[in-house]
């Protein structure tokens, strides 16, 4: 068996159902979308059987507990995958959706909203990415090919199987929701990134490794998601009751995900009262590892001392880089050094240096007095996500249903020339 | 002298003077608008002076007459440069806009436009680029480097010089654009392609290999632009005289742009009634070359034998590749199949296959019953463009402001965590 010609394959029939499925309506879509939410839930138990699976033998393998989490489905996952997809019927759909204007010779321009064609995603561990992924693709007419991590793949088959039979029950071909079995190996993912003018676009979605591993290989257009280095700065004049909840919210209540911190960065005028409670504070509830500088080790000496490698790092576990700066300007140098676009986040009361660090700090979302965890396209209010992208290009930030279309511009005319 | 180390050197000058032009008000950067059109329009005799010498060195070095009109400013050119620029002045910035919302926890959510950064052009011969490309970022807040073809290099610094003496007075470091001397050669143009976290965006404009080399090199993101393989299918339903019209004038009125055609698809069942006509008709003004298929060929004996590879080339010139097709689906797969997603015509009368055209020819623009030469950001009324997208991610078609901007996500909390 050839995997890149199977692969190449599997792309070709993507795009050819593709043309299908951008001509349905939105009523077809929703229904097809209706369909999986209820199929979904009345295979719970099947779904969670096939988990448990895919989670035994990952921890066999030795995959720590951190990344088991992102594996793991129960009936509350289940039942948030099912609400998500009842949101997003909700929604609005973007397709042929555009302004309209008629310039002064007469032509009629119609500048619409259309899908993009054929979605590849490549991406790891966590199952409930297969069905946001198909779903947000379904909504806005794109077809999809996904490649998720073998650690998921016995979960996998079953959520690609039962959305599959759901599409093809809507009396559209299931090609238009394509799998790349994980078992091809690094192989299957190179071919999906060498498929030019089959694959529109290719979003990569997981650790840092595998993002750049497609940034740089990838031959076909490329949406970098989710490299998440992101950073909470204490003001001087932080409310420090605020400050510890966000910190430890921001933190310790999902590591694992690319909206958690992996620096904070803290005020020297304060770090002496803050550190030592944040440190208390913390522990209460989380083991947390705490890589200071020079000052932060002084004033924590359960510490151990950062070295710059560590500011760079996504650690996606209970580690955090704490850094103490003698000023504002010191904190957005340093994360505008070291951050990967994603999320940032200041606790002050201070109006101006909330002002200056929204204006100053480059990333997808910049929050004041907020935890960064919050960037995610359902908390903003998109319905899932199909990722979070950390580029500037076509979408930043949570991407949702509009960031799955491009334009057209359809012109009618009476024979005018130019 | 290090090319590469100097390149760098402009590129690092230009994202650092980018911030304070990202802070500019929208009447700041109009009022350096008005007085480069000022500025241009003072010193027209002085930069036709050094268009002339650029001139005729192109001539002496064999360039060919269709590329020195691409190269040639004259005093109406000049003129409609100044125009665009005040048309531009007029139009709305779009830094600063976007929605606000605030979910149900409370967190206030203002997604904003903000500029791209550092936008960086590798172009060819053609001199408004230089103020167009500048002006368009200005208006944006963007920093800009150019590098133009090494035909316009006298033309093109003398406009650089200029809009660089009106930024300065304006109280902005010129630094905000930078100029590559086209006397650098290629590893100036590498240089370029390889400023990763300097460049923002790269935008290549000018011929399909130029874009292509750009496209399979760069390190920094890239938008394709511009290459334009473009169709005229004319159905068996047309009227011949608006067919007649904007056939001639979608190939001949300027061939060397790329909203220009290439091909002309002719249905089988008016060819004979169509085709005679049309060679008529076009020798009245202009000498064009006709390749045709079997079919053409025996209908019009002047023309020559058309091969595969017509079918798949930008001619730039008055040559005109002219199939026969036997139904409107063949002439979509045709198109599909060769076309580079610029811009793409239908004459017809039959409401059916305009629909049908609109809606499976996979293209930027897609016009029906006129000229494909309107493709064009002044034309359909967005000020001056800084290239025609091809490609489907972040714009597609002509690029005016909107299109040199991103967004990002500033949430203000009081203390939400998750």
């Amino acid at each position: 068996m050839n995997i890149q010609s199977t692969v190449f394959g599997i792309c070709e029939r993507a795009k050819k159902a593709s043309r299908t499925l951008a001509a349905q309506s939105t009523q077809t879509k929703n229904k097809i979308l209706s369909d999986i939410a209820d199929a979904l839930n009345a295979n719970a138990t099947a779904i969670i059987e096939a988990n448990k699976q895919d989670l035994s033998k990952a921890a066999e393998n030795g995959v720590p507990e951190h990344m088991l989490d992102r594996l793991m489905l129960n009936e509350t996952r289940i039942k948030g995958i099912c609400d998500s997809l009842r949101a997003l019927i909700g929604l609005k759909d973007p397709i042929g959706s555009g302004e309209r204007w008629t310039t002064p010779n007469g032509l009629e321009i119609n500048c619409t909203r259309v899908p993009l064609g054929v979605v590849a995603i490549i991406y790891e561990a966590r199952p409930n990415v297969t069905v946001d992924a198909a779903a947000l693709c379904l909504k806005t007419g794109n077809a999809t090919v996904l490649r998720g991590g073998k650690e998921a793949a016995s979960t996998n088959s079953h959520l690609i199987e039962i959305m599959r039979s759901c599409i093809e029950k809507n009396g559209i071909s299931p090609d238009v929701l394509g799998f790349i079995d994980a078992s091809f190996g690094h192989e299957g993912a190179d071919a999906l990134m060498s498929a030019r003018g089959l694959v529109d676009v290719l979003i990569p979605r997981g650790s840092k490794r595998l993002i750049n591993a497609v940034v740089n290989n990838a031959k076909v257009p490329v949406i970098e998601t989710g490299a998440g280095n992101c950073h909470l700065y204490v003001d001087e004049s932080a409310d420090i009751d605020m400050a510890l909840k966000v910190a430890i919210n921001a933190k310790c209540s999902r590591p694992a995900v690319c909206n958690a911190i992996e620096t904070m960065l803290v005020h020297s005028a304060i770090a002496e009262e803050f550190l030592p409670q944040f440190a208390a504070a913390v522990a209460k509830n989380y083991t947390l590892e705490i890589r200071g500088d020079e000052n932060t080790v002084k004033i924590l000496p359960t510490a151990i001392r950062a070295t710059e490698s560590d500011f760079e790092t996504e650690y996606d576990d209970y580690i955090l880089a704490v850094k103490t700066v003698s000023s504002i300007d010191e904190a957005i140098d340093h994360i505008n050094k070291y951050n990967t676009g994603h999320s940032e986040a200041i606790i002050t009361n201070d109006v101006a240096n909330a002002e200056k660090f929204r204006k100053y700090v480059d990333a997808a979302a910049v929050y004041v007095n907020a935890s960064t965890r919050f960037t995610d396209g359902g908390e903003f209010g998109f319905g899932a996500e199909i990722g979070i992208s950390t580029q500037k290009l076509h979408a930043r930030g949570p991407m949702g249903l509009y960031a799955l279309t491009t334009e057209k511009y359809l012109v009618n005319g009476n024979g005018q020339t130019r």
